[in-house]
């Protein structure tokens, strides 16, 4: 596991008309403040890399489809310098991931219909502290 | 229209790979805090209905499937006490609505597939703050 990136197994209320899935409060050890949320849809076998952040801290879930999440340790100085880690989120195994500043991630759809990321972010999007880097620079696992 | 209740056209950014839809920012208008989000699910043709929250401000947006629905101002000395105001939300039609506290709410899951509201509200659920009420005391519009 990479240092700092956080892992949390989310309340789910299933009901006949509907369930309930829980994505993020304010007392969640991941939540670091509030800047913006958004939908990000990636298609069946598409793949979304590299980025990362300088500053945001991300909080992720997937109500629906299945995705591929693969991080890379960018922080020099971090126990877990260049380590890596994979992880498939979906309806089924629904979790939350936190991803702090300055940790490489890409993402991939896994399923024929909707994959949808949520992503619930402390900062306001700014191109300034947003990377990205060649897909080809690392290997999407 | 319902007085308070806020209607937004949120931005959409199209691609091959997957679009990206804005839900809610910390600079929009009906920003009022961050106390929790969640994913509430509507199955195909089933009805959610009545609720209303003494304190909660909801922002709610419908990132996959349409869901029709119906508020009712409960908020007696209201310019629009007693009004109604109904909408269908979906990915196609995607606008965020902003519920203030004592505006009666249902919905309805329109498509066979997947139907999901995202909330975030400014507080953190409490059974005591929201209050439910039978599905025949209004009509389901």
């Amino acid at each position: 596991m990479i240092e700092g990136l956080i892992l949390t197994k989310l309340k789910t209320f299933p009901s006949e008309k509907g369930s309930v899935y829980q994505s993020l409060s304010v007392d969640d050890e991941g939540y670091v403040g509030f800047g913006e949320s958004y939908f990000s849809f990636i298609e069946y076998k598409a793949i979304k890399a590299w980025k990362f952040h300088k500053n945001m801290t991300l909080n992720l879930t997937v109500p629906i489809g299945a995705i591929r999440f693969n991080f890379i340790d960018l922080r020099e100085g971090s126990a877990t310098y260049k380590d890596r880690f994979e992880i498939t989120l979906s309806k089924e195994n629904y979790q939350r991931i936190t991803v702090p500043p300055m940790i490489l991630f890409g993402f991939k759809g896994l399923e024929k219909g909707s994959n949808i990321i949520s992503n619930i972010a402390d900062i306001i999007h700014d191109d300034e502290e947003c990377v990205n880097i060649d897909i080809d620079k690392y290997e999407f696992k």
